[in-house]
């Protein structure tokens, strides 16, 4: 049972505001709150619906199924919520290929691909202020586990980039991924659902990569960007490892 | 305006068994109702919240905001809304590389990989017949009008795969894309979200093929099944496009 006041709080942590004004986050489900008990996130408390038989020495709140229904952001919530401290990003480390977004806007494409970072080995993954909080449920949701493994910072993009060398921007009509000798170090950057990557951050590239459209027709109007990150990625990683 | 029974057929549509008994389906929004117009599938009626100025010689019926809201199934209704009749899906090409789906759950998913067949010039997609319905409303969003150049037939995978060679299938443990000579033709299996490809299948598959994990620490527990699809899609193409 929580008290009001507990109850509160954590359905409160919905709210970006809340979540940065006290620097923790929800983490939901059984598979991806061991994820995060596992990893270098500090525990601030868990709650259950159901006797939960955790291994580690960890407290666990018993609480109804009523109230996990309204703390949870899930449409089927499942059994444990976690309220995790957030992390202070590590130093970026530029020596190998660094992922940025330019205001991504969906938190499913923000978690898939922290997910498709981790999967790929790429440490880094850099977001523009404006991108979609990577502390929001649904990116914790989505990317299962993946925030444990993944550095991720905030910053102001633009200025990152501008004083970087190796700038490889995705774009519609970039150079076939295909075709292009890839970098192995570098920022790779994928732009906004939408409107792709911004006319000021599109200044500073200097490479402009695509994945090129097949088919009689050509029709297809674009990509989704996390299924475009998916093949892209898959083409650095292949390229680096055929060296 | 909507008579009474008009708008609850229209709603009705949302259920598969509705669909299914009058063969035909919905498409929503302005651009994804434009690409059906423009392709084989013929229109039944269409309505519209505003006076859409459509070129071609269609009649759009005006509804208010609240029918929209009503037969609807997008959080954010947009403006248009068709009825369409369902495609008699063509004889499969099996010279080229068909992508078969075995038990696919997830609407989203469904509609990004019918997206992705487009984008890579796959005509033929095969769904296991316990495969969510193409022609549901969150199928056809995602697929944003691909379903126009995808063929897409349901079918008993099974006996189909029976008597066929170069059967692929893809797995968690499957031999790395990026070592494995890829076949120009043959049926690239993508199993279900959470069980994989069914037993019964996998003993029809010749080749076993996987996206190998990288990192450090390789804990990422799968890849999405689109993202899946995406990166296996582009290596199969690289690989033809190479040759």
């Amino acid at each position: 049972m929580l008290s009001k006041n507990q109850y509160k709080f954590i359905k409160s942590l919905k709210s970006k505001k809340k979540r940065s004004e006290h620097a923790v986050f929800l983490v939901e489900g059984v598979k991806v709150v061991q994820e995060f008990l596992k990893s270098k996130y500090n525990l601030v408390s868990l709650y259950s619906t159901s006797d939960f038989d955790y291994p580690l020495d960890v407290e666990v709140k018993k609480i109804s199924e009523n109230e996990l229904k309204g703390i949870s952001s899930l449409i089927t919530p499942n059994k444990l919520i976690g309220v995790f401290k957030m992390l202070k990003p590590d130093p970026i480390d530029f020596s190998n290929l660094v992922v940025a977004l330019d205001r991504l806007n969906d938190p499913g494409n923000l978690g898939a691909i922290i997910r498709l970072c981790d999967w790929f080995g790429i440490k880094d993954l850099v977001c523009d202020i404006s991108t979609v909080d990577c502390y929001n449920p649904k990116v914790v949701q989505a990317a299962m586990g993946s925030h444990t493994r993944v550095n991720i910072t905030y910053t102001d993009l633009f200025k990152l980039l501008s004083c970087s060398k190796n700038v490889i921007g995705t774009f519609m009509d970039g150079s076939s991924i295909y075709q292009t000798k890839l970098p192995d170090s570098g920022i790779l950057i994928l732009g906004n659902e939408s409107n792709g990557i911004s006319k000021k951050i599109e200044d500073v590239v200097n490479l402009r990569i695509g994945v090129p459209r097949f088919g009689k027709l050509k029709q297809t109007e674009s990509l989704n960007v996390a299924n475009s990150a998916a093949i892209i990625l898959s083409e650095f990683i292949r390229n680096s490892i055929e060296k």
